[in-house]
């Protein structure tokens, strides 16, 4: 398999809930080219609802890994800018991390070995002025730019234990026997709704006499299991299936399962297997 | 006419309807950069409806030809994605294409002669696991990689005649006299709706005696035909132009035709020209 | 402070009323790439309300100088296409500027000394044929990679006076004793409404003894103000406080100003300042 012989170009990801109507996200990017000039730059998506810290932190931990090492994600959800929260930048796996301290990478964190971890207390790369509404492009756009351009996470401020980093209550589900209490995460542009339940959790999904997933708050149950999202049975029915990231998740084949069955993100799910 | 010296950078296109609210599109592109890091990548759009192959391959045939040769599109409109539709990749003209064989590529191949088409059966240059639900990221972001970097095509899969390579029913109109049945295939971003009649067709579009442009279902005809956009004349009436694809469109001057005349992708429309 | 080393890749910006749903931008990004293959794009917006001429020339004054030197910012919200406004191109500042000279560069021009500014009547830097309806494709955005490519702005067409450019009626508000007549000049994606009243020329704002934010229409009075975003009083109430683009603004705290007070762009505002 042959494989690429072109020269490295950093790269660098922008996941926030700028929208994509104002300027900010540009002049974010502005402000890398003036360090970087030669930074691949990457929207991720600048649509979590506001302020929706779980829900970014949830994208970022179906995307990072799909990036080449040593790329910079860059992540900016944060409701607190301006306040106490610290800004901080990171590297884990084979990636660096840069965003507020404020459980925006607690995936992450859950999933990676964290190697350095430092607040960024030093202003010689940040921009000129800061101010207390936008350190998106006062920090953390110059400091992945810095990063990008061989800087070491040292140089940025000062080291700080990467246990005492916050987290949000994100942690995986617990299975007790047969049964798994969850929730929906994300209801995403097709209208699939996809759990909490990684399918490393449930690896008898498909080969267990019967499987039921509940929303309790809907009184609705779905039953229906597919391996393959295009199986030509009963269109129309929601099924169980498992997502592109890997959890347990539910579609309505050519249909949009949040709208029909009237869940949106967050909701909570039960998800029963019986052998027999 | 002085022209650039710059290198060429393979360019690589994406065209789905996977929206920017996930992180679907950065994946792709972050598999791109680990096989090919200098790619320029560049979106056409991910706003196609979910699984709208007949508008999808509309927008790939306005756009395709304005990019540099041998650039690579990637279009992801897939509502088959695990069944048995093919994942193929193609030569064309002077570009490539990469996605689903379910249409997508009606026009492409109706207006470009086919060089080689291949069946990607070759997993060498496909993620090490392949989904049933994402070929975007697990067939066609990594394949459109390997050819950016010069794989050839034959080595990527089996080759297929391109003669049995899916068309839907999106040939031009005809014309029989006077007279042309059509439909509007898009309602543009500006309301403006854009209709399937090739101006080749209709030369005589602004020279004839008279024109009258019928919506059946909605009971409206347009006969005002303007050569140029911006006339100063009847604001607020619909019009007949021909749009900047060139194809017979009608708009109303600092208006919204779509939501004026209440019409959605598909309405059935009937041209007739008189000479007198 | 490290700086990074590598090679300057040219800057093309792209701030349209196109949306993203259709092709049109990716089209203008294949043109530009068929001149000059090496060039970043970065999108500002293509989410200007269409033909809303005043907003597109503020979001550019938010966010030009935030790029590199010698960033080339193609600009199109063109009602007037085809009609007898010019296109045009001039230096200003550190940049370039590309687009319809219709008052999109109002700010600009008030902001940026302009060293040389053309009418693009060079034909040989257009695409071959020039649609009546798409200049964004057919003129700017091969004029843009044509300057990226290094070709002087006297290449490209004929000197203008620069004085005599199209400038909307969107000069800084004045001040009378403690009281500015203003208005709104854009409602963000949070909801944030932001005025045309710069800080600079409300230096007391947060030292006065009071000041009320009036909304005529809306019978709407605001007079909290925060020095931080993120001041943990009285949420649910709305504040005034200074936008990262420097003007002063209004917004609510982990809420939606506009949705809450009814504001939309283009509000009439008075802002009173008292000294005791």
């Amino acid at each position: 398999m042959q494989l690429s012989s072109s020269k490295q170009r950093p790269v660098i990801t922008f996941l926030t809930d700028f929208g994509t109507s104002e300027s900010y996200v540009g002049v974010m990017k502005g402000v890398v080219l003036n360090i970087c000039a030669d930074a691949q730059l990457v929207d991720v998506t600048h649509d979590i609802a506001p302020q929706q810290v779980a829900v970014a932190a949830w994208q970022l931990s179906t995307s990072y890994r799909y990036f080449p090492a040593r790329t910079i994600h860059v992540c900016v959800v944060d409701p607190g800018v301006g306040s106490a929260r610290q800004p901080i930048a990171f590297s884990a796996g084979d990636w660096f991390f840069v965003g507020p301290d404020n459980g925006l990478f607690s995936y992450v964190l859950a999933q990676q070995p964290v190697h350095e971890a430092v607040v960024l207390a030093n202003p010689a790369y940040h921009l000129p002025q800061v101010s207390t509404t936008f350190h998106g492009r006062d920090i953390f756009a110059p400091v992945a730019a810095h990063v990008a351009s061989g800087v070491s996470l040292d140089a940025l401020g000062t080291r700080v234990d990467p246990s005492t980093l916050q987290r949000i209550a994100a942690g995986p589900p617990e299975r007790q026997g047969g049964q798994i209490s969850a929730h929906i995460v994300h209801a995403d542009h097709f209208g699939n709704l996809i759990s909490t339940i990684p399918f490393s959790l449930v690896p008898d999904l498909f080969s267990s006499a019967s499987v039921r997933l509940d929303f309790p708050s809907q009184g609705i149950s779905v039953s229906e299991r597919r391996r393959f999202f295009s199986s030509a049975t009963n269109e129309g029915e929601p099924f169980i299936y498992v997502g592109s990231s890997g959890y347990v998740a539910v579609a309505i084949q050519n249909g949009n399962a949040a709208k029909t069955l009237v869940v949106a993100d967050g909701a909570a799910i039960k998800l029963v297997i019986a052998d027999e």
